[in-house]
């Protein structure tokens, strides 16, 4: 592990599609802390701007780190995650195409259904949220990561350290390492190359099971890779 | 963690079909090391029969503790593993659904297919192995298990440790129980319940990135379930 060695993300900005919703705004704030500027994004500016208003606010966070607008803006930064709800998902992702082009998009959304038994995985044509994704920004270079963050963790400010590993799934090496070292920037937490995009779903799907296992534990469950 | 009590398990027979590879192998080691009878099963008799000598000669495995045959020869244990390849799984299974009726049987077969960029999960029409099996086994107590350990450190006297939790599946809460006591049984791991078996198929197929992260790392990579 120690051997492969990442690039310097530190001055990368990071934008967030859906970043009003709980793993967007989790993962907006450790980005923050960490010292990154922040574009939050979401279906209504006004809502995007509250978002970031209120995040600013948090401990940890320099002034000015954090703006937010509609999801356009959050295009504008360096690297842009999302995490949309699955359910307009596509739709989401191809209106953005344009302003997306060139850029590392990290897709870290879970197609999961809920019933009485709790989540399950949803079938996805395209094989995984990730695959859609990149079906949709040929222009882009999409990776996957960041599916198995407890968006409460996240978002804790007595929280100091995130200990688990981020997969990271994606066919551009040098778009996989950015989004590594990324991961890197939040204490605790590895960003570890998990394979191609045709392997996405099952990291998304995982979710569910670990979703099982807080209801089972009473935890906050994420996976470390041993042996690294 | 330590709340959820696991039964005594010590005394468990366990047979494993398909225990010439070198998934079934590496587990009759690891189980007859830790004092379990074990019936080795396979299709020829004679197979089943020479590889339970050969671990018989193991270290750390005490004198008539493997023994082995055909696969019918290893339901005959408390508790039988599944662990034959995909190809040829559900024919094998449906043969012994009287043998195995009213067993715990547990299921580590990974559908995976692999190709010049390496392994990807196959679809499986049931959804997972697991479920194929249990659809199969009407009167058996399916679950799934068993699936991220390598068999390079199973394998390997030299190895006392091997670090790493077991994912556990099942609708049954006392066999669930029973296989993860017995992933216990084995130093360093643990057996973590990860919901029912509708969810097994993403725990399968993540074999699939820990064969690329393996590759990648050159390690032998297993996971480890955070907050527990």
């Amino acid at each position: 592990m120690a051997t492969i060695s990442l690039p310097d993300v530190s001055a990368l900005s990071v934008g967030i599609l859906g970043g009003t919703g709980d793993q967007g705004r989790g993962l907006a704030y450790r980005f923050a802390r960490a010292g990154h500027a922040v574009r939050i994004g979401s279906r209504s500016a006004s809502r995007g701007t509250d978002a970031a208003a209120e995040l600013a606010a948090m401990p940890g966070v320099a002034p000015g780190t954090v703006t937010g607008g509609d999801n356009g803006y959050a295009c504008g930064a360096d690297l842009v995650i999302v995490a949309v709800p699955w359910d307009g998902h596509g739709e989401l992702v191809a209106s953005l195409r344009e302003p997306l082009s060139g850029k590392v998009v990290v897709d870290c959304v879970n197609p999961l259904g809920f019933d009485a038994h709790g989540p399950y995985p949803l079938r996805v044509t395209e094989g995984s949220a990730a695959q859609q994704a990149a079906a949709l920004l040929p222009d882009s270079r999409v990776c996957a990561a960041f599916h198995h963050v407890s968006a409460a963790l996240l978002a804790d400010p007595e929280v100091d350290r995130v200990e688990l590993d981020v997969l990271v799934l994606g066919e551009d090496r040098d778009a996989v390492g950015q989004v590594q070292a990324l991961a890197a920037r939040i204490p605790g937490m590895r960003g570890v190359y998990a394979g191609r995009l045709r392997n996405a779903g099952q990291v998304e799907a995982l979710t569910a099971n670990l979703i099982a296992i807080n209801k089972r534990y009473k935890v906050h469950a994420g996976i470390r890779v041993t042996d690294l």
